[in-house]
């Protein structure tokens, strides 16, 4: 998985049924220093996530392993929204704290 | 799911016959400020996209989950057609104010 | 898909026996402007693709989609052979035009 | 598989349930000369590695086939810790000579 | 696939179950002129490579259709020792040449 933050969202009326009612977000991939990198993705949202929250996303087929996802044409799934996580024991994000 | 443009179209008449009768898409990968990157994918159309549409693509084995393409050895497929998309709440991309 | 253009071919005596038989090219990658870049690929061959033709290749799970390839060690195959592909209405390659 | 060293952990209570009681390791991508690379990801512990372990990561649906893992909608999966690994003959890390 | 160079093996006494016994090889990506690219992969050995030996590999869920790989949490596999291979007719690499 990646960590990534929720920067907006993706509305497509033409689409394959399967994906109808699926939550499409864009989200800006972060490096593990908390940084954003020059990659984004759109992915299903499975946990309800919302913007500006930090998350985790799968890819590839295991994107189809959560009840919204499974045998859809989907390859990013929201899996995870991230409260935080730390680096060689210090603190890198902390969802609480955040502006 | 990557944003991309329909910019072209490949024929090709010799070819697994599996993939007999499906549209093949030349798409332009954008980024999620709708700037065209050094990338591009050749998908199978599943949702009637023409030329200039902004689409969303799936790859991997999540491009064979669609009527059009299952059990096709193909690992690329345009899902959705783009209407809009926004970040931070600022509008992005609009379908029909485009020039 | 990308596309390609078969440039040598792979003699590996010892091999998995699930790919005996199965021919191994060479694909020098190009982008959709019809310049090579830096990337190249070997793929199983399941359209009688010869030296010096323009394909399309598929990868990962899609390419074991074909008849040549099911159920084999192999993650990228040549599934058509192309005529010509366009960009924005201009014919970019044309087969029977190539020197 | 890649190597990488484990450099932390990442919380988080809202999540598919599928992931509830799975460690997720923050893993620092190494070269083959044990340098580390501008890469990471967060992957899934099936083997109790511990915060500075070296170790083996697999990815896609082969990050699916641990018992750990299976069915579960995750990307990456932690599936050996290394004690050494030698280039051309010659040792490059060795787990119990470590710092 | 692409093509490599066994330089290394690696270690791993802690490792889930499935791959125990598996030979894990330490794999320099090369580019198909033969020269070595900044990229390197573990992979599990189904054909008994040798230290110095060209080889073919195949990543992701292919890796996992030989039998030594089936449903193993494995995604890179060698599956061809490489004779030899050539680019435009003229030879580029020679196994019983090789110094």
């Amino acid at each position: 998985m990646l960590i990534g933050k929720v920067v907006g969202s993706v509305v497509a009326t033409r689409k394959d049924e399967k994906i109808e009612g699926r939550k499409l977000l864009v989200v800006q991939v972060h490096n593990h220093r908390n940084q954003p990198v020059d990659q984004y993705i759109v992915a299903v949202d499975s946990v309800q996530a919302g913007s500006g929250d930090m998350v985790l996303f799968a890819t590839g087929s295991s994107a189809r392993q959560t009840e919204t996802t499974e045998g859809r044409p989907v390859d990013a799934v929201i899996m995870a929204i991230v409260d935080s996580w730390d680096l060689g024991g210090a603190n890198v994000y902390e969802k609480w704290q955040r502006a």
